[in-house]
């Protein structure tokens, strides 16, 4: 019985969103290389083992060492090497294929130094989300970092990862396509440029949306497991593709200003927010359907979030046939950190 | 060695912090509360006991259980009841001193029928942060949950629980003590009209800044132990008082655009910001000061974080005195949800 926030993932929808990505890279002959930051779960994880994934990507160093814990052999951080950590670098690579990313000539220098068994790197390149990364344009660069790996002595270049984040500032999927489009064409040039370079390409908007990823080599998104309301937004997905919700007790009601207040506030729904018609949201109601949950509610919204409390504004007769005590399903607007706040899950 | 992202916690501006306010209380008559959500920490519960605190206040009852594991036998859970939680209701209420808060005939109601032990129960009023609570003025109410509680085998009605929220909007001192004048005059009202009841009473902005709190009989702040930008922003402190700052390791470099790329991200910092001057900020660098830190460094800021990304934007002379590996000190927006995220600390 859940007494507390809880989150859900509806199993179906999750494997069936992990099964159509893998499909996609399958059809396109395509390295399946999925994040694993969204769901942070050996138990998910095992479903992609299901689906023949055998290579992840992660966000830190200790999560790579909890999924090698769990098995995985072929690990790649998407995350510019964090240097202070070598004792780390050295442990994991020392017990499975450990792909790093760097960015610079210093951090190859650095690693070159202090790194004792054979490390793959990739750089990090910048298709246009000026987040980091190496512009793709940027020729010397690319080359004076390529050049100093492959004098090193643990260290080898596999190729170029690339990350479209700004698809996540997209509205609907021509907007995403054009996104698409023009890191195509960046990693076209690149590959025209450093032909035996691996290109490792992937951000949820693009991979759900696009059908070709022709130069990529490589696939590695992550959200799209869950989906949350903000790739909803995007235009990634449809909301019976949203493979999460979280159940939270109510525990008071105002009536008189149409407004709910749940057990389930930043420390579950992350402060995360998307802006809807001028409207800051944090979540969405959901109808209650036994174990699971239907469609999306006509105004009923998560409208803000405190520690542990959540606000809840919705039409009179929502109001009205909800008691406390009750649980109230609501899709969350970033699912990555949800999970991550969480830290567990129910499956349905 | 601080090797990923860590919170410091300047033990010496901590203590000072509890030490004042434990002695306005004092100077007050007032009984001390503090809420705990902010440190969450059995080592930081103990400075408070140092200061002769032995009533403390929390968000959950997960928490309350936390702090009962520690010893603490009288705690108030600042949240309207989840009635889901009967068990550990009675669990808790069975080894110490138990104060919950019902803001509705149906909660008491609930509880009369399934509580087992003796429970202390709060009124939450609202003074006009309308997140939850019954309004000061609506006696009628007030009156009909007193009543229903004074006839309930188990329950005993202790006094009324106010929470000056809307003092997170305020800037500068004058804005937060009116605030508190008008909190303070809804609670006279209260206490003319029940004389008998507790005033409970609690915000940092207003606990900070005031200095008499007639007609209250007890204090619960929380965050001012360690204070953050937004208690800066508000008012409710100077900055040398902040006692918590996140160590993270610099990972990538971009002067081009001036911005560094720290590891530190919305799983260590959370998503909570301020805006300042229209600009959107989730942190700023202080000068770095052997394990401590010194001032705030101008337009040193940490302007975007995603999962595990920072981004500081900051002057040409700044991000060349940097490089990879270097360790920058950030005050974040909000201690209570950083601190919920790490969930672990390192004292200086």
């Amino acid at each position: 019985m859940i007494c507390t926030p809880t989150l859900l993932v509806d199993e179906k929808k999750c494997r069936d969103n992990i099964r159509r990505m893998a499909a996609k890279a399958s059809a396109n002959e395509l390295i399946f290389r999925p994040h694993f930051k969204t769901h942070q779960s050996h138990q998910i994880g095992n479903w992609f083992r299901e689906e023949g994934v055998t290579q992840i990507t992660v966000s830190s160093l200790t999560m790579a060492k909890h999924f090698a814990n769990d098995g995985w052999k072929d690990i790649t951080v998407a995350f510019p090497v964090n240097v202070l950590e070598i004792d780390m670098i050295n442990e994991l690579s020392s017990r499975l294929t450990l792909n790093l990313l760097v960015e610079s000539v210093e951090a190859v220098e650095f690693l070159n130094q202090r790194v004792n068994t054979s490390i793959d790197l990739f750089i990090k390149i910048d298709v246009g989300t000026h987040r980091t990364g190496i512009s793709t344009d940027d020729i010397p660069q690319l080359k004076a970092t390529i050049e100093r790996i492959e004098t090193a002595k643990h260290l080898t270049f596999r190729g170029f990862l690339g990350h479209a984040g700004h698809s996540y500032s997209c509205r609907g999927k021509e907007e995403i396509m054009n996104v698409h489009a023009d890191s195509m064409k960046q990693l076209a040039a690149l590959k025209n440029y450093f032909p035996d370079a691996l290109i490792s390409y992937g951000d949820t908007p693009t991979c759900s949306i696009a059908d070709s990823f022709e130069p990529a080599d490589e696939l590695r998104p992550g959200n799209f497991a869950f989906y949350d309301l903000m790739q909803l937004q995007i235009g990634s997905c449809r909301q019976e593709e949203i493979a999460v919700a979280m159940a939270c007790p109510v525990v008071a009601k105002h009536p008189e200003r149409n407004e709910v207040v749940i057990y389930g506030g930043g420390v579950h729904f992350s402060k995360d927010r998307i802006e809807e018609n001028g409207s800051i949201l944090f979540g969405k109601v959901v109808k209650d359907e036994d174990t699971k949950w239907g469609e999306i509610m006509d105004g009923v919204r998560l409208v803000k979030v405190s520690q542990e409390h959540g606000i809840i504004r919705a039409p009179t007769e929502w109001i009205a046939s909800v008691k406390l005590g009750d649980l109230v399903k609501v899709l969350p607007v970033h699912s990555c950190l949800t999970m991550d706040l969480l830290r567990d899950f129910q499956i349905v």
